[in-house]
């Protein structure tokens, strides 16, 4: 037997880290359920009802192996999106488009570009082929466009990561901004658009990209506004060539069969996600009541959550822990200046009610409210 | 815009290739549906109705994300195998894990054993990887050990591939073969051990392999006789070193919430297992009586398929052809000389009766009966 399994350096050196705790994980730390689940994002409005249906029928052919292709749903998605299939790859969420993404452009010494304190799975990815984060600050609580291209620029960057809307701030750029940005990055770099939030969004968020243009994969998910998180089904909308290098090295039958067909119903369902994005849009006008009754400041937010600031990260760090002695999950941004908030994800209005009540006895009650 | 995507020489430079072409595909190149489905090695007696209604019920919470620990699952294989929670990783089905397997330990000129003909998908991760396939032929229609264990030694892989029972072939070595077999390889190579047929296998075939062992990760999935190839899911069992550096670079929310319910309570429906393996050994002398009767041998079988030796693979691509015009699924092993098989799928009673019916006039009627 030898000393141990004979790993590549790069794994062998790699640091022992998850992106993210999963609320799974801090009931059991708890030892007992939460009461309200608003740390992750997730859709609390649920799923379409025609999707949940199609989910259902589909247990029907569970004993058979899901279509690699995702075909009728690629279909679909390029019908929305007026290219061709040849542009889709559906993967099982962003977070293994960002995995694909990383195979295809990363390898040891490869500059990717992200803001300080964005998604972290993206980060997670580009260290796991050796990749070098370079990172730059949030200006005034959003991604600072020039400031992400002169890192590109400055360190030959292959990647560059933007979240519009933005998690964890919910902020976000106009089309404009994000045409002008694309202008400005590396011409041979890539830019990882991460629309997982678009429907939120205002009108005219959404940038217009080329189908055939090789600088930006756009990527979509059923996690959020579909209310399909626990399926794990997303897409890029690329080139030709970097759909077609993704399927030369993705795991071809990745996707579930459950979740292809949740997927292309819930496409179908467009009344149901206008009701849904109706829903979150006034439940924001709640939160951010809620913050400007006790005296707090709410960033903007085009997305499904609202980060609270309430003004230093050790006070964030208190409210957090306090909120989940009381069976409240929420998450707080991991790093400054955007550590001196609180994100909450939007729930329906009794959630968002309860939600009030305990957050305000917590803060009138504990010396947080008047510390730090 | 520049002239492509800036993929990596490795990626750029692979081979466009599938593993598989899908039996959906099939379906589409044929434009009608598949009348009998029996190339893909599902399980056709399906899943447990326990499974069945846990995943039912666990749609109920699609909204939220999965355990990306899949801690009930993880804790109850642990259990299940004697070993810790440590030693498990589930995955999204056991290529989810050839594919981490050869991300941790494959890279540009690294060599990978395995049996030619055998699992495309071990093939097409390690060529991901940048590593050097290096194949044994079989050997009397089995993986032939010795010849391996000789070219891992030759070559100094890291990695060894063996599925036992076999795929393509449906043949199996005993349990205290594959222990001397794992004494025989290079002391740094690690052993993948498919045993996705297992439980079709008789007593005896599975070896005791120590949870502290780094040179072995055996790999099992829900996809066979848990019915619940559709679902995506899996797992390794592997030393506790083995299963932390996956954890560092695997796809931590990639497994959907579905599949780990309906796996969760497949495991305690050990009667439905029992009653499956009982109906493939029934239906497996059916499959060899059919055979016998127009003269023809079938390979051993340890598995929900039989491999009928039809004499030549051009005559084994004649039947296939005519069968898939009959809207009859089927597949054959890619290289000689199992070529000269057509491996066919255990069905439930009805369904081989139908496929007896078809494959007989197919073989009386057709030209290549009689040539090859």
């Amino acid at each position: 037997m030898s000393a141990g399994p004979p790993l590549t350096r790069l794994v062998q050196d790699l640091p022992a880290t998850v992106p993210f705790v999963a609320p799974d994980a801090i009931e059991r730390q708890m030892g007992k359920p939460l009461r309200l689940r608003l740390g992750a994002n997730e859709s609390l409005f649920g799923p379409s009802p025609r999707a949940l249906q199609a989910m259902r029928a589909s247990l029907d052919r569970i004993a058979h192996y899901g279509d690699p292709e995702s075909f009728a749903l690629t279909g679909a998605l390029a019908r929305l999106h007026g290219v061709e299939k040849e542009n889709i790859v559906v993967t099982s969420g962003i977070d293994d488009l960002l995995g694909l993404a990383a195979r295809a452009f990363v390898e040891t010494g490869t500059s990717a570009v992200t803001s300080f304190g964005a998604y972290p799975t993206f980060n997670y990815h580009v260290v796991g082929f050796g990749g070098e984060l370079r990172r730059a600050p949030y200006r005034n609580d959003a991604n600072d466009l020039q400031a992400l291209a002169d890192l590109a620029h400055r360190y030959h960057a292959r990647l560059v990561y933007l979240a519009n809307p933005d998690n964890p701030t919910g902020t976000w750029h106009s089309a404009q901004a994000i045409e002008a940005f694309i202008e400005r990055i590396p011409s041979d770099a890539v830019l990882l658009l991460d629309e997982a939030y678009i429907e939120y969004a205002p009108e005219g968020t959404s940038p217009t990209i080329s189908a055939g243009n090789p600088s930006v994969i756009r990527m979509r998910t059923f996690s959020k506004v579909h209310g399909m998180a626990g399926a794990r089904i997303g897409y890029g909308i690329g080139a030709p060539e970097t759909i077609g290098a993704f399927d030369k090295i993705r795991h071809h039958f990745g996707v579930n069969a459950v979740a292809q067909q949740g997927a292309l119903a819930s496409l179908d369902d467009r009344a149901h996600i206008g009701r849904v994005v109706a829903s979150v849009a006034e439940g924001r006008r709640d939160y951010e009541d809620l913050a400007r009754s006790l005296g707090l400041n709410t960033l903007p937010s085009a997305t499904n959550f609202v980060a609270i600031d309430v003004g230093s990260s050790t006070r964030a760090r208190l409210l957090l822990s306090a909120l989940q002695e009381k069976g409240v999950f929420v998450r707080m941004p991991g790093a400054p200046p955007l550590d001196r908030c609180i994100r909450v994800t939007m729930a329906p209005a009794e959630d968002r009610a309860q939600f009030a009540e305990i957050f305000r006895e917590i803060w009138h009650s504990h010396d947080h409210a008047r510390s730090g």
